[in-house]
């Protein structure tokens, strides 16, 4: 297996991204894969790239993305004034599943959640995703909450 | 009952907030209350006001605060490059609880959320706070989700 880098997306990864996103149970009833892509995908990476708080993740190797995540850092009250790493929307590529790219992907990103001062790192997976669930126990992740969401729109 | 306004907190205002954060079971164990205010609290403050994507709100009437809740909104890739807004640390002071205090602060801002164009509103609640489970599904949340939590310190 060739070198794999773990470093901040750029725009030209963004159709990558957005194809990783798609090809999921879950996530082809939610993304549009199209070349040129989506506006609307653009537009969610520049808000991100001018976020200091936002960081888009890719693995990558010689070739392709094979990987994503996204970290958000959080400042909050609450626990003396704790900032929170929080992980959402991680997929790796189908053939790099269970090979350990996840594992290796997630230690780099919960050790830069370590270099910026958080003091806890948090994610909610669908209940109906129980690998991920075993894949997070196996990392030290303790599932202590409930995840609720409610849908605005469409 | 005087009138409760919902509002974005002040400097002024963190003392009251750190005591509601204590006021409460799990909170109790995680928060350090004095005169004047723990400085962490004070840093933690400065960085949500400064973040345009970080809003900590409160519920205040003639005499006190209430309630707070902190909002996030985030944008990410996902479902379209679709914002989510994700609701931090709530709390309602002991003598408002069931009073339905919370559901207006609550339904304030989801409708903050809809203005910033959010697609989603998400939370996460503690499994051992049967309460606040039966309140989030009364506003429409589900629970479809599982909240991990990671350590890092302390």
């Amino acid at each position: 297996m060739s070198d794999i880098i773990f470093r901040t997306a750029r725009l030209t990864d963004l159709p990558e991204i957005v194809g990783l996103l798609a090809d999921d149970p879950l996530g082809s009833q939610r993304e549009t894969v199209s070349s040129p892509v989506d506006e609307r995908y653009v537009a969610a990476f520049k808000a991100i790239d001018v976020d200091p708080n936002q960081r888009l993740v890719v693995a990558t190797d010689a070739e392709a993305v094979i990987g994503t995540l996204q970290l958000s850092f959080i400042p909050g009250i609450a626990r003396r004034g704790a900032w929170r790493g929080q992980i959402e929307a991680v997929r790796i590529a189908a053939p790099f599943r269970s090979t350990g790219i996840g594992q290796q992907l997630f230690e780099w990103a919960i050790s830069e959640c370590k270099s910026r001062g958080c003091q806890l790192v948090q994610l909610t997976t669908d209940k109906g995703r129980p690998d991920a669930h075993r894949f997070y126990e196996k990392l030290g992740f303790v599932a202590s909450h409930e995840g609720y969401k409610l849908q605005l729109a469409g």
